[in-house]
């Protein structure tokens, strides 16, 4: 099976099916139309900075749901989730380090665990398909181009880092339809945070992202950015808390909304 | 001197007065343009819970500012404000029980305290007034009504309580207009939560608000309703934290960004 053969289940079977092993794949392209979402999972110790660093950097942190502590479950937007289970693999980070990429972190949740589930640009992708803007990554068949960028968060408490933007390159002449498209989903990054000249942000090489893939810029193309959700994955890196969960990136956990039900006109 | 003798000043000028103790009556009418805020106030092992369910009901609860644990001043919206000084009056809450009403807290201050700072809906009046909709209650030199509604927010640890809403009479035929003019500032409450039909909910008397003053709906008219920033006082009432401070109702934080900062589009 690939991802396009789940394109019409629901999300909660699809959840099954990651839940049991089965699949294990990035997800994009699956159940079609519905949210997907990045995931960071902190200590309760460390939750309340990353809800502050979330509030002041609503932009690459929209906060779709949270679970209690110790609990794993989404209870808003996936009933019935296990977030230990439910994405296809993760990252164990430990003092800001990679030590693992299980495709289960059962073993690892611990009683003041809490879970944050983050907006992912994958949900305004089909705004843009539907107004005639093309994805490069998807017509390429790549994952999205991310870079680290100059731009530093808003610090809160011990969380500091820059912004990580995805990019999409834009014909000129649709940017401004693509930045009306996108704004209608700040739950999701919304509109862009900049448009063209890469290295105003501290892009050297646009064609070596530090994470994804790199993709065809056409002339006549401008390279588009959006807020993006592994900037907590960054501030992990920067900031360092002795343990974090995160989805590897592409690897995203499905809700029950659909991404129509994000946007706000 | 009156309100409106303050609409061309400057925020951090005004807040100055009000720090002196020269001004202690409701702010509508000052720095003209400018955001107004609701506030409150809880001890750090609240703030958590109170970022939660402001998460999960973001219409009532848009937060804009939060101050450092211990610290007195709005970093981002407000550079150089005291929160226990610069709003005219103040709620002291002791077990969910309002204590008093002072016009300076800073002797109720410890080392523990975190200030939220609220989206208020005065944000959006502006943009309704330059749309050709009016304003009752600016009309009728009132202050905005205010109910407690039968819609109970989603929950968030210890907090819990029912959704408060403010009211505006809008001629039916203006109505969309009044939705799609609000609808661009999700971060000061947003389109409104409910058109028409009070007792759908809850209601029983909209003659009789619960906060502010009763308005004239005239014959054509039809009251719209919008999440309010009095939420979190409900929630207060109904969850008893053993301490918190907020703002006194139409006395509000007077920030430095516009209100069309505030705008998404």
């Amino acid at each position: 099976m690939k991802a396009s053969d789940y394109r019409d289940w629901s999300p909660a079977s699809v959840r099954e099916i990651i839940r049991s092993g089965e699949w294990t794949a990035p997800t994009p392209g699956m159940c079609a139309g519905h949210v997907q979402a990045n995931m960071i999972v902190l200590p309760k110790d460390w939750a309340y900075d990353f809800m502050v660093f979330a509030q002041r950097n609503p932009t690459p942190c929209p906060i779709l749901d949270i679970t209690e502590p110790g609990g794993k479950e989404a209870r808003i937007m996936a009933p019935g989730s296990d977030v230990a289970k439910d994405i296809p693999r993760y990252r164990v980070w430990k003092d800001g380090l990679l030590v693992d990429e299980p495709t289960d972190v059962s073993s690892y949740w611990k009683d003041d665990l809490v879970a944050f589930l983050l907006g992912c640009s994958f949900s305004f992708e089909s705004a843009l398909m539907e107004a005639g803007i093309p994805i490069r990554h998807i017509e390429e068949n790549r994952n999205v181009p991310m870079y680290v960028t100059s731009i530093q968060c808003r610090p809160a408490g011990r969380l500091s880092g820059p912004m990580v933007v995805s990019m999409r390159p834009i014909p000129a002449s649709q940017v401004p339809r693509a930045v009306l498209c996108t704004g209608r989903f700040p739950g999701v990054h919304g509109a862009p945070v900049h448009v063209g000249d890469p290295e105003a942000i501290g892009i050297k090489d646009i064609s070596k992202p530090d994470f994804g893939d790199s993709v065809t810029i056409k002339p006549g193309e401008v390279p588009v950015f959006w807020g993006c959700g592994v900037t907590p994955q960054a501030a992990l890196m920067a900031s360092k808390p002795p343990f974090a969960i995160t989805h590897a990136p592409g690897h995203m956990m499905i809700l029950d909304p659909k991404d129509s039900d994000l946007a706000v006109f």
